[in-house]
């Protein structure tokens, strides 16, 4: 479930934001641990052969050899490729989950604009809810884990009553070699022209404007398979992920405690600074990490099922229950 | 209320801006002396430990941390963290107070098309307004602390005039484990379209219009709520957050005065400079902590019940007295 | 006047913007000689104190504070806080300039749409326009200096022509504890309406058109005001200018010329080096304190007069001259 | 074809950006290595005539150009150029890709509004959608490497059946000193136009809407050409290129081992961070010249054969097999 | 003529962009050179002086000058000043490109709505392009040098075929002290109003369509004068420009091989580094320099004359060419 921290920080006092240090799900710490446990074992390895296996000849290399490692790690940039990753990858994150595809605009309009209670009015306000979130089902399967884990079969989509028999093989009939994620829409016009002919729509202006919020559900989706035809260039997150890796690999050398090196220190054993700037650097990667892909199963992914469900509860709540039942007219408290 | 500062720096004089700075109400100062004082109290202590109460073997031992600490502070990114993270929450914020919902244009078009002196058309005007404005105090209510705590309850909202007593029982009636919230839209449009077959609109065309301007209310809401649902991943505030905290807890021990020091340097027992940097970087963070979460009670936030009032007495003056006292048609001043 | 300089540099030569630093209007010199003026009489009576009240235990004391001071100039983060500050506050700055309000397409759209040559033809014409500039100027009113200057009430407003005696008279009658700026374009909306009526407009669709027009621009109007209300968070700026500020009054200490400094250096008297860095940071700052908010009365603010009176008389030429004098259709020079 | 990478990354494991460094295609090692070899020749070529081929004195001679060379790195500024530069190309890169033009939404609208199963409705159908895809080609050939191997002559494209022989003589018929991409736009919102008078269409709204839908792809493509018409000014990429080939070129000198600099270091012979310092910076900019011109035959670029090839098929497929083939209209399984 | 260098790089190859250090039109070197001679000449001036006029005592007071200057280089804000600006700048030219008006759109709406081949359609057609293209003409003359030297006077562009002699008549009859673009929409405007009442327009609603992209052509041209009326603060391309030119007038002293100077430095007579710096940072000024007014005569600006007669032969060529010579509907070869 994405991880909701709204309510904790909505006032901003001095400890507001420190509580969400003891947190766990969705939290740094859940993010780098293994990373960081690696890391270490590495480092005191290193520091291991250092204190106890070397002798003192190999020592003195040794030193110099931290000496000249930690006094070049400038040459890894970090700090601002960091930077401008995250900024371009969090503009990319806002606009896939802006065109993520939300039901209730295509329902209310279906349910403004198609009139009449009979059977088959509500059939077609129904279904046309449905094939629109049909595509997002068959959408939702290629791009996220989640979604492909709960429908893995196209049969597992109609038995979920996304589609019906009829409609399946119909579905079914049409050979392509590209997806066929257009037909459900195909589907839903030729129904929304059929209301007009049958007179459920009364005009041909509304049957534009339902045409439309189709449409627009249609170019969304559409949209997010396109995003995910042509990703980020695949060097720019290697070279930043690429540079801190390299970071401290190199570090578990250069910033070993030895003896004689030109920047003289005392021997603390424990990393504590550099431990301090893993977690901080290698957070702010997995912040670019879980950006990039939102549609895996981290913890901050996005929550493809519950919107499916939510999307078709909602739907059909809005077609049905929606629907002319509205509260007759009086005046108001204000009145005057 | 939101703090107002634009009058008195309209015009840039060199002493404009520092006038700001005397301030309390959404000031920095208000922001971090909390923390500061707590930081300070810390520092204190510490270097009470180190003058009074270490021996001089325990001294040497603790300058060593000090050089060691102090000499590894720009391990801790601090600047372009913070520079990007606010940035990219500035958008956010903007994006947010865009979507916020402004109920005049709703209003105004609904006095321009539905037209007719009668009770009725009155009726259908206000009404119009009131069910838009019931959404958002609905939704605000989930959004806002201040909204919650002025409407704890469903039933404070029907008392407050947003809902008459029969509309709630309608409300109700729908039994539905996801927000209804849909519910009093699928009013407002029925309204809109029973105006249309009573003849208060006189156009299809002008339906669709009036329709467009409630529905562009209702995406706007509804985004407002769907950015509540997915916040920006958590890791990324608390990293900065973290990196804050870090640095200015290892400078309780790093920017300590220390004899035999590698950078030796005067007493002066109070941390001015560190002093100095706390406030500037402790309010660089404060500005982020404001602009993530503007829905709470600090003196920056959205002024969310001043906003519902503001639109519904509005809706109404428009919808009421803005309708048909239109000024008789004379030759203007400059007709020639 | 808004400082105008494109001519001078539209094409680069090596010297084209050198040209710029000779200038005085809307210049960097004029932004920051008072300030600078300031700066440098505390810095010389620091140094007057300095070399000739102090006996020579206090000069040590005083050249310890400043090498201590000096080697801690980096605490404060000036470059990337300037940096990001600007680039938000410049965002915002043109959002506003997109919806200042230009009269053009209004007018363009009322002399298309409604059609006739009869006085009560043009009266509906000019006064559609007059209603939208005059809501225009019941705003600036409230945001620009200049413009309240021009208007400080409402009858210099009606005197000035933007409003007839019968019409303050119907605006004076509503009473209401927001603004009213709404009002005018509820005329305005209703002369649409009623031209429709009365066979001046030849189609509903035409209504929707210009009533388009008018409530962009209405929006558009409205979002000043917003933003007006809800202006940057004040901690933002004021973090901003603080660091700026603190920073050059700690170089009045830390860039003091003394002896027996660790950084030994030749006694220049005046403040070369650190007086360019005052220009170049004060400016800085400047630029963000002159986009952050437009509407006062510096040389680089809004002309919010110039433009009322451009809007107002190019809409009424518009509708008045460009109506009904389309030159009569004969084959161009290219026809074949 | 364009490198996914996208099913790998789904869920931030800590191993699952290291993964991505021992990929070949689209990989930073394949964008750099060349580069690097005869950089690394370049080194060992220098370093081979400081160690055997000079004298003393020569030697002393040029360990101070080392010293004065490596002191002096800082002068280059790489970080930021390089940081600013990629995040303005990014936008430009996302911004090109919006607008590759995707055949889907002409060719549904097309189906839904154009009426009839007789031959002529297919055929307005199908070339509707055929004369959009036939622009397409012509653009592409312009723009892209690919895209003008496949099709070097318009004889070609006829060849391929985007263009029929008949009406490849009336394109030639047009003489004309620009391109003539218009054309076929022309005679796609001709049929349109055409099929309205003969009843296919049944509603001149509807032409409006699907001719705004053929509208929108055209601009799409003609912004396509205008930014290869006026693309990033050439200075801009020059001087970051120029930046990071100058920086290395020194670093040949500046970065020798040498004996008796100012900074004593050990001789490693290899210049290990020196070597990882080239490939992130020359893997940065990699990523900028990718973005910068898709339209190559990199592995990154964008694959606008396969695009043409999907876009026709599709769009045929929608009008023929999407039309006329909805499923009966049944109760779905969730109808109470 | 724009620089073109797309086809260059459109595949990324090591030798790609060094290409590009071998041009010479819209080169950093043609951009840069004569500010570098000067800079160089004022170098060696400096140089000379110390070398060969200055005495022992005035050289160690001038080497303490060097060390003072070049000690306190990073007073002086580039990097991030440069970065921050030319991003804003960068985004500013993209604006105003996107908006400078293209015919293509306006062309085909009138060739798709104005029917009919009599002679009087004909004209139509031609006059509601040329009247369009016209104003683009005039506003270009104010914006750009180039235009303004082809068409100095009004009379110049009625000679060109823009204007006919009784249109411009018609354009000098009216008096007025702004400027007088809105005319000739006005006139385009009416054509298509009378266009649809003698029939050659077949609906209401094709109007509303086709003023509407008249609308945005005009509305486009507008902003460009608006953003010509408001520019950047002149403040800002001030203290960035200032901030470049002071830097490397410090330099000329900061950077002199001196004797005797704290960072002991081999005499290499010619600054090598500095000069690279100097390239670099003049380089990347220029680029901010070249995109703040792209409307003079540099090798990067707009080509307004070659957009002028593009618009023009090509609007007409499609209303004339274009129209009623659809190729015969044919099965299409994948007809199956």
């Amino acid at each position: 479930m994405t991880v909701s921290y709204n309510q904790s920080i909505s006032t901003s006092r001095p400890w507001t934001f420190v509580g969400l240090f003891f947190r766990w799900r969705g939290s740094v710490w859940k993010a780098v641990w293994m990373q960081y446990v690696a890391w270490l074992g590495l480092y005191f390895a290193v520091s291991a052969i250092y204190r106890f296996l070397l002798n003192p000849v190999q020592r003195v290399f040794f030193v110099s050899i931290v000496d000249y490692a930690n006094s070049r790690m400038t040459y890894i940039p970090l700090d601002l490729m960091l930077g401008f990753f995250v900024a371009g990858v969090l503009r990319r994150f806002w606009y896939l989950y802006n065109i993520i595809g939300w039901m209730d605009n295509i329902a209310l309009m279906t349910a403004l604009y198609i009139r009449g209670t009979s059977e088959k009015a509500r059939q077609y306000r129904r279904n046309i809810v449905r094939y629109s979130q049909l595509t997002q089902v068959l959408i939702f399967r290629d791009l996220s884990m989640k979604a492909r884990k709960r429908f893995p079969t196209l049969d597992t989509v109609a038995a979920a009553g996304f589609m019906m028999p009829h409609e399946k093989e119909n579905f079914d009939q049409i050979q392509y070699n590209y997806n066929k994620y257009f037909l459900p829409f195909n589907w839903a016009w030729a129904l929304i022209y059929n209301a007009r002919l049958e007179g459920f729509i009364e005009s041909d202006y509304y049957v534009t404007v339902l045409s439309e919020e189709v449409r627009k559900f249609r170019t969304d989706l559409a949209w997010l398979c396109n995003y995910d035809w042509v990703p980020l260039p695949m060097i720019y997150p290697t070279i930043v992920c690429l540079a801190v890796h390299i970071y401290f690999l190199v570090c578990v050398v250069a910033r070993q405690y030895v003896e004689g090196s030109k920047n003289e220190m005392i021997d603390l054993v424990f990393p504590f600074m550099t431990s301090i700037q893993f977690v901080l650097y290698m957070g702010w990667l997995k912040v670019a990490e879980g950006l990039l892909n939102p549609w895996g199963e981290d913890d901050d992914d996005f929550e493809t099922n519950m919107l499916i469900d939510r999307n078709f509860a909602m739907g059909l709540k809005i077609v049905d229950d929606g629907y002319g039942r509205t509260p007759e007219l009086r005046k108001d408290d204000f009145w005057d």
